[in-house]
C-alpha cells in the first residue's frame, strides 16, 4: 500500500573513509560465526532509521499520539524527524546507531555535514545536543521501551571541526522506577579527543496517559 | 562587492498570528517617542540573523578561524547556519531575537515548522536545545563579547506541539572571570505553559588563544 521507506542508517556515497570505517567496525559485529562455519547473532545490531514515525501512517493509536487534535493536516502531512528532514546526502546529519543489549551500550556515528554550522568551521552546540538526545534516546527506548528526554545535561569539552566523523557512546547508568538515566561521550573517530560529556534522563510513557 | 544578505530575523509570509503578534510587541519597543514626538532608542534592540558568518568572506582572521586549515574548501564554501540552513521559509526555525541591554535580558520568539519533528507531533528536544543555546549564546555575546558554550542543563517539562510559537527568555544569573551563567525559559506563546527550563555556561573566548 504504501512504498518502502527509505533506511537513512545506510551507508550513502556522501560518507567518507572515517565513516565507513566505524560503520563497517561495528556492523562486522552484527552477525557472528558459529563453530560450524554458519552465521548467527553478534553482539551489536543496528537500528534502522526512518525520516518520520512509520507507525503513523497505519495506527489509529498514532494518529492521536502525533497531536493530531493540535496540528494542522498540512502540518501532520508534512512532518519529519528533525535529524532526518534535510534530503541532500552528506549536507547535515549523516548517522547510523548500533545496540550492544548484553553490554547496555548504545553507538552513535555521526558524520557532520555542512549545514550544521555554529561558530565558523565547528559544528553547532545545538546539533551536537541533538545527536546527543538521539543516541541516548534510542537507548533509553531499547532499554525501557517508550520514553520521553526529561533532562539533557552537556559539557562541551572540544569544539567538533565541521566535516568530522565522531563517535558517540551511551552507556546505562541506572533505572529507578519510570526513570532512565544514561550517559554518553562523544569522541574524535580515533577516540583521542574528548569533545562532549553528558548526562541525560528520560521518562517512561504511558500510552494510555496521552490519549486520556 | 558581495551582494546584501538576507536578514532572517524579518517577518516572511510563513509566520502565523501568534508568531507577529510576539514580534509587534517587541519590535514596537525598539523605538520610544520623545517628549518633543520625536524617535529615540527603545529599551529593546533586534538582533538581526544570517545564515552563515558574514565576516569570514571579509577577514583573514575569520577564515583562520573558521577552521581553514581543517576544512576543504568545499565544505567552507557550503557551510551555513544550523538554524538557518534550510531555504523554504516556515519548514523549520523561525526565530527572532531582541536584548534589553538595561535589562540584561535576551528573548527568542520561535515559530517550529514541520521539519523540526522529534516525538510525533512534537518538537524535537534537540531543536529545542539548538534554540536555547542560540537564545542564550546571543545573550552571553551581547554581555561578554565572544564565546563558546561550556555547558547546557535542560530540564523538559511539557512537550511542545509542533507549529506552535513559543516564547525563549535569558537571563543573566551572574558573570564570574571568563564564564557567564544565564538561564532560559521557554513557554508558550501566552506565557501560560512552562515548556522547558535551562541554564547555560559561556566561556570568554581569546581570538589570540585560538590562533596560536
Amino acid at each position: 500500500f504504501f512504498s518502502k521507506p527509505r533506511d537513512f542508517s545506510l551507508p550513502n556515497s556522501s560518507w567518507g573513509p572515517e565513516m565507513m570505517r566505524l560503520y563497517e567496525h561495528y556492523n562486522s559485529q552484527c552477525e557472528a560465526e558459529t563453530e560450524g562455519g554458519g552465521k548467527q547473532k553478534g553482539p551489536w545490531r543496528r537500528i534502522p532509521s526512518y525520516n518520520r514515525s512509520l507507525k503513523r501512517k497505519t495506527s489509529f493509536f498514532c494518529v492521536c499520539f502525533s497531536g493530531g487534535v493540535y496540528l494542522s493536516k498540512l502540518i501532520q502531512s508534512k512532518a519529519r524527524l528533525f535529524t532526518r528532514s534535510i534530503k541532500e546526502a552528506g549536507a547535515a546529519f549523516e548517522y547510523v546507531l548500533f545496540d550492544n543489549s548484553d553490554a547496555q551500550k548504545c553507538v552513535g556515528i555521526l558524520q557532520a555535514g555542512h549545514l550544521l554550522e555554529g561558530p565558523p568551521g565547528f559544528v553547532h552546540g545545538g546539533a551536537i545536543a541533538t545527536m546527543i538526545d538521539t543516541v541516548t534516546g534510542a537507548h533509553a527506548a531499547v532499554l525501557s521501551g517508550p520514553v520521553m528526554t526529561a533532562n539533557l545535561n552537556i559539557n562541551y569539552r572540544s569544539p567538533i571541526p565541521l566535516g568530522s566523523t565522531v563517535l558517540l557512546e551511551s552507556s546505562l547508568d541506572k533505572t529507578e522506577g519510570r526513570k532512565t538515566f544514561v550517559s554518553c561521550q562523544v569522541t574524535s573517530s580515533d577516540g583521542a579527543t574528548l569533545h562532549t560529556e553528558a548526562t541525560a534522563l528520560f521518562v517512561s510513557i504511558s500510552v494510555r496517559k496521552i490519549l486520556d
